[in-house]
C-alpha cells in the first residue's frame, strides 16, 4: 500500500446526480437543505445542478431557484453543469461557482451516439467553449475524458487511447494558457476493473509523471470502491463521488443501476485506510439518510444503513480505560 | 498487482445466509430450485441449508426436506452448517456433503456474548468436536477465526490476536492429525478494511507462508470488494460469498445492513482482472435474479441490476470484425 495519498478531495456531485433521476418531484426547499447539510460536513465542493432542457430534464427546472437560495458556506465550491452554451448562460447568472472544463469522449462512438460529434468535431466545440471562456473571465480548472475505461459500443477502450485523449486535451489547455488542476477520467458507462484502471493510469503517467489524475468511477457492477482502492493504491487522491450512492447509469441495461460511487463508503474506505478526506463521516451519513428520506425509496450506499464504526470504538475504548 | 492468484474458489453461500433471514416463509421447492441453478453455473460447492432449532430460524425449519430433494450434480459438494451436536447429528442423515470445521473468534467478548463461551472454553468444545467427527469418521476440511478485523465489543482486532487464534486452531489441527485446506478469516461483524486485511494477512504469512488463507467478507459498509480485492492481490484463492448479496448482518445497528460480498459482482471483479473463476458469470446473474423474484424484494447485488458485458463485447467484437 505504499503509494496511498495522505489525503484525498472529494467532489460531491449527489445533489445533481441524484435528484434528476428521480421520478416525482422533489421540493426546491428539500434540495437546498441537502446541499446545505453537505456543506457542513467537510466536503469543499459540491454539485448541485444542472442547467439543461427542463422540457426534458424537469427535475432540474428548479436550477435557478436552487441555486439562489443555497446559504453559502465560506471555503465551499457549489458548483453546476450545462450541455451547452444555452445552459452556461444561465449558469453565469447564479451565485454558483462557475468555472469550465474541457472534455471528450475516449470512445469516438459513444460521443457521436450521444452527442452527435466525433473527435474533431468536439475538439472544435472544446475551442468555441474556451473562447467563450475567456471572453467572459471563466476560469477552466478541469478536463474530463469520458468512458475511459470502455463503452457499450466500442468495448474496451485501450489504455494507448486515453493517454491520446488526455493529450489532445492538454495541448488544449496549452494553446489557451489554461492550466488544469486534475485530468479526470470517467468510468462513464461502468466498464472499468482494477487492472484497466492500473493500465490506463500508468500509461497516462508514463507520458505526464505528475500531472493530478482525478477518478471519476460508477459502481454499476459492483467494482466501484475496488476501483478507486487500485487508484488510491497509485497515489489518486481526486475523487467524484454521491452520498448515498444518489443518482443511476442511464447507459446500464436495467434501469435499476447503481450510478456514482457512494460518498460516505468512499470516506469510510479511505479513513479507515489512514487516508485523511477532512470530512465528518457520521454527518455525512446523516446527510445520506436524509436523501433517503427525501427521496422516498432505498439508496444504494452502505454504510447509513450499517452505521459507522465510531461509537462501538468509543465504547470499546471507554471499556478498555 | 504482481501476487494476484490465476485463479479461485468460491464458496456460495447464499442460500443458506439468504432465506434464512426473510420475513415471509420460502418454499422448499424454491430453495431447491435455486441450489440446482447455482451449482450449474459452475461453482464447486454450494452451502445449501443451517441445522439450526426451527424454533429460533424457522426460515431453516425444513433443512432435511430441502437437502433430500436437491438433484445431485457430480463435482459439485452440498454442505449445511450446524452450531451444535444436536445440528450435526441432523446433518449426517442427509444426503449433504458433511464436513468439520474448526473454528473460533479473534474477539473474545464477541464469543462470549454470542455462544457464552470464553477461548479456552471454545477450545475445549472444539476437542469435543474432533472426538466426534473421528469417531463417525467426518472428515475436517477447514479452520475459520470469526471477527478477525474487529468486533463492536473490542473495536478492532490486533493482527498478533489473529496469528495467536490461527497458531491455536492448528495446533488443535495437529493434534488430531487433522490436515486443513484453508485457514478463514472472517469479517463476521463488518469491520475489516484493505489495510486491515494486508496487515492481519501478512502477520499470517510471516508465521505459516504456505497455509492457504481464504476471506469471508462481508459487505456491511460497503468495503466488501475493495477488501476482497486486497486478498486477491496478497494472492488470497478461497472466498466466500453469497449470490445476489442474499443475507444480511445480524450484528449491524441497523436491519437493512447487507451481509455476505455478492458471488456474481466478485465473479466479474476477478474475470475483469483475468482471474478464473470457472463459473459462467451470465449464467449467475440469472441465479441473483431467481433470487430477488423469490424473495420479492430487490437484493444488493450490483451486477445482476445493470447486466454483463458479455454482450456489448460480443456485439464490439462483431463491429470490429
Amino acid at each position: 500500500m505504499a503509494d496511498l495519498p495522505k489525503t484525498v478531495d472529494i467532489h460531491e456531485e449527489g445533489p445533481r446526480e441524484g435528484f434528476q433521476i428521480e421520478k416525482g418531484p422533489i421540493a426546491a426547499a428539500d434540495k437546498v437543505r441537502f446541499i446545505e447539510a453537505l456543506a457542513e460536513t467537510g466536503l469543499k465542493e459540491v454539485q448541485c445542478v444542472s442547467f439543461v432542457d427542463p422540457r426534458r430534464v424537469p427535475g432540474q427546472a428548479d436550477a435557478e431557484q436552487v441555486a439562489a437560495a443555497i446559504r453559502r458556506r465560506p471555503g465551499v465550491r457549489y458548483t453546476g453543469i450545462w450541455l451547452n452554451l444555452r445552459g452556461l448562460e444561465r449558469a453565469v447568472k447564479t451565485p454558483l461557482d462557475v468555472a469550465g472544463s474541457l472534455q471528450m469522449s475516449a470512445s469516438e462512438t459513444f460521443s457521436i451516439r450521444n452527442t452527435n460529434k466525433n473527435t474533431a468535431e468536439t475538439l472544435a466545440e472544446q475551442r468555441r467553449a474556451l473562447d467563450y471562456y475567456r471572453a467572459h473571465g471563466i476560469p477552466v480548472t478541469s478536463a474530463i475524458v469520458m468512458t475511459a475505461f470502455g463503452c457499450n459500443f466500442e468495448g474496451a477502450i485501450a489504455p494507448e487511447r486515453v493517454r491520446d485523449c488526455v493529450g489532445m486535451l492538454l495541448d488544449l489547455a496549452q494553446e489557451y494558457g489554461v492550466s488544469l488542476d486534475t485530468m479526470r477520467l470517467a468510468d462513464t458507462v461502468g466498464w472499468a476493473n482494477p487492472s484497466a484502471i492500473a493500465r490506463t493510469i500508468g500509461a497516462v503517467r508514463e507520458r505526464w509523471p505528475d500531472l493530478p489524475v482525478a477518478l471519476h468511477l460508477h459502481d454499476t457492477r459492483g467494482a466501484g470502491l475496488a476501483n478507486a482502492l487500485t487508484g488510491l493504491q497509485l497515489g489518486v487522491a481526486h475523487f467524484d463521488s454521491s452520498c448515498a450512492g444518489l443518482g443511476g447509469c442511464p447507459f446500464a441495461g436495467h434501469k435499476g443501476a447503481a450510478g456514482n460511487i457512494c460518498t460516505e463508503d468512499l470516506v469510510f474506505l479511505c479513513e479507515e485506510t489512514g487516508i485523511a478526506t477532512g470530512i465528518d463521516l457520521d454527518a455525512l451519513i446523516d446527510c445520506a439518510r436524509l436523501a433517503e428520506a427525501i427521496v422516498g425509496h432505498p439508496l444504494p450506499g452502505k454504510l447509513m444503513h450499517a452505521g459507522s464504526l465510531t461509537r462501538f470504538r468509543q465504547a470499546a475504548s471507554g471499556r478498555a480505560a
